[in-house]
């Protein structure tokens, strides 16, 4: 896939299984999204495919989480 | 109601407003619970109803978590 990268972000406020399923439901629906993988214990999202940053901080909004700057 | 009475208990493991979802849920649908309340940040259950003990903390470990002994 074209531009396809791996890119991570860490999320904060994520405390259980059911955060890590919000956000990665979330961002799972981002257009351009391939694989999304969230680690709950280090608070880390990493996600590839042909995305902006601004989508994947929004959806991680949408989720009630927050991307830290 | 006959034997309507208020029961707390404390659940270990919740961490957030999924969790308290989660168990607010099951409880709720185990026959004669009334009212239920769940505060997070203090792992305190409350429920009304004429219900087991057993009952409630059956419907707990359903939802994910336990209640302490």
């Amino acid at each position: 896939m074209k531009g396809d990268v791996l890119r991570t972000y860490k999320v904060e406020g994520m405390t259980c299984g059911h955060c890590k399923a919000s956000v990665t439901e979330e961002v799972s629906r981002v257009p351009g999204v391939g694989a999304v993988d969230v680690d709950v214990a280090s608070g880390m999202l990493t996600v590839s495919g042909d995305v902006s940053d601004d989508e994947i901080k929004a959806a991680v909004e949408e989720a009630g989480y927050r991307v830290a700057s």
